[in-house]
């Protein structure tokens, strides 16, 4: 009598959830301290003095029947024009506030999106492994679609363009970016974005309908020695943004994003399948407060400085130790190859050393490992010596 | 390309979007104060003070990281254990922190449901007429499933139990009931929900499965003339409880409410299809600062009192002028008969007296209409002339 799809999707604990049980159950029986956890993603530097101040204002000298009241199911208009504007001002873009759509967070803005633009079963969606495994949920038991896989390019996890080419079909709806990218920290350069582009425009004329690019930018904030993220929808114009503040701002359990929809021929219809999609998933509209909040705080950020200190911290250690990875250029994941070709075998043997690694396997890549390093600096410093005794049952 | 079903739903303005609009416009030309848009259920009282205050100190005193950060997905377990004490003590329930499922607002947690227990095309829900029209929504471009609609019974809104066990079948998987009803008001005694209790209990046993019900709760404390609500999940043990603090807090925007799964044989696999939903519908959690305040605040209410001034003075006043009504139990809607039959011609000609009303049509009973009251009571008393000059065009 129930979704029996739905129980099974509720019950599988993902294995960062299993890997954070047994980390609290060894915390309790070595300390805290002595557990090693880099499995999960949530952001450990504290949101900005600057959110909690906006916060404070806004509660003391707002109205609370329309600080905590409906907004329009799109967003407040002020947020939406506010948003608008801030990201002209950075990208370029050309924006309006009847382009964006306020959402309940990131995993709201591209499940949005997958429903938005999904017709039939036969309807694909392409993805890059490694990727973040909720797409396959998303798309597959979210929109009814399918979830095609462009196998993992080890060398640089970036895109690989034949195998890419060759999965591109009629029933091609969209592709997904994820730039930064979890689980890898790969970001994509302006020369990818473009021959990203061109292939996407041949494709589309050649099947006779638009390719749209899904461009799922939580990690746009947090980049590496000064690079320069080009934004997909300045190379690619049928591109819908998807966003969150979880991460720029630390604010990841108050669920606060946007779509934006760009200006293309069919932008009415576009807008318009986004809001019915926002509807029949009972959104009703993002919250309202935080909606007020991040539109005024849109453009800082938190302190990241953090996460370049660990990144290289934990890079320079690893290769150091003979682990091979791809350096990451932003986001806050290091995705190095496991030491023998289990993945899973290599993150159980891990945990004899507290060390907490989430195996390659779930985001699509088997042979690796995913270290999550919005830890503190110190942490890292002391799990060194364990990734070397690790290594040493390997490499000895 | 794009989902035309979702564009239409998209595009399609509510029939209290366009009067919302055409207020505006009205307000415009005519000031604010001369329009009398009844048309929106948007509470007007300021949520309470330990709203504020409890906002104003968990900013104040907790670590942003904690406050703003993931909760699990089923929402933090304090807030879970805090939610469901306050429900057994209220209601002499027996739940748990594992019964609870925090979610972004009721129309999540309604969604969340029907996503749940909807597995094939073929497969019913049970509505009554009037209805929230969203609930057709949800059922069918949300679940896939079929929206079934008892008809109103139009002399007090209650069950027509006749036609409700003629409609129940093997492919009913879930009764929805709305007491307090947005649009009518009215409210389910304990007889009624003990003959409905019967009434499902014969019908699983018939069709050797359990027909669930589903309790969409957030006008549960908006009632009137000392009226004991009594509690639905201790007449029928398979009831999904949804609940919001939209209306008893004055939150809608925040969109915080919760399901509380029953303790039944199958709870494990129920509780696990909930959670499997709210992951597939995107939702990763209800937003983190807020449930903490509503747990802290859960048994209080914002000042509800300016609700039933208003009942009174409206019903009394309609119904002396020759309107005919049933009165409200309940909520903040009056939902009488028009004065023609045609509901939508009656409310284009009250918009003569820039009276904004929802045509019954709406709501699935024609020959009705909407009056939502969380308005100002003086905007009731200035209103009452026009509603007389209305009548005085039918009843002269």
């Amino acid at each position: 009598m129930l979704n029996q799809a739905l129980v099974g999707l509720g019950k599988k604990r993902s294995t960062i959830r299993e890997l954070f049980e047994y980390g609290n159950a060894r915390a309790k029986a070595v300390g805290r301290e002595n557990v090693f956890d880099f499995s999960i993603g949530n952001p450990n530097v504290p949101a900005p003095e600057a959110v909690r101040e906006t916060l404070l204002r806004l509660i003391q000298n707002t109205d609370p029947a329309v600080l905590h009241g409906y907004t329009s199911a799109q967003g407040a208009e002020a947020v939406r024009e506010q948003t608008a504007q801030s990201l002209n001002r950075r990208f370029g873009t050309t924006y309006r506030a009847d382009s964006l759509y306020m959402t309940v967070g990131a995993a709201a803005a591209i499940s949005i999106c997958f429903r938005a633009l999904a017709c039939a079963p036969e309807d694909e969606f392409v993805v890059f492994a490694p990727y973040f495994p909720e797409y396959a949920v998303f798309i597959e038991q979210g929109a009814g679609a399918k979830c095609v896989i462009v196998p993992p390019r080890s060398q640089d996890f970036q895109i690989d363009f034949e195998a890419l080419g060759r999965m591109l079909n009629p029933h091609t709806k969209a592709v997904v970016i994820n730039s930064p990218s979890n689980p890898a920290g790969t970001a994509y350069s302006a020369e990818t974005l473009e021959r990203l582009s061109a292939l996407l425009r041949e494709k589309s004329d050649a099947f006779g309908h638009t390719i749209y690019l899904i461009s799922d930018e939580p990690y746009r904030e947090i980049v590496y020695d000064g690079l320069e993220l080009p934004c997909p929808a300045r190379f690619y114009p049928s591109t819908l943004m998807c966003y969150s503040y979880s991460k720029s701002l630390s604010l990841p359990g108050e669920r606060i994003g946007y779509v934006a929809v760009p200006d293309v021929p069919e932008t009415a219809d576009l807008y318009a399948a986004v809001c019915g999609a926002g509807r029949i998933l009972g959104y009703v509209n993002a919250p309202s407060l935080f909606q007020y909040v991040t539109a005024e705080c849109a453009g800082q950020t938190a302190d990241l400085s953090v996460y370049a200190e660990n990144r290289n911290l934990l890079y320079e250690g690893l290769t150091g130790m003979g682990y091979r990875c791809v350096k990451p250029q932003g986001a806050f994941y290091l995705f190095p190859q496991t030491l023998e070709p289990d993945d899973r075998a290599f993150c159980e043997r891990a945990k004899k050393y507290d060390l907490l690694l989430v195996p390659g396997s779930d985001f699509g890549a088997p042979g690796h490992m995913r270290i999550s390093y919005c830890v503190q600096t110190d942490k890292i410093r002391r799990a060194l010596p364990l990734f070397q005794k690790l290594a040493d049952e390997y490499l000895c």
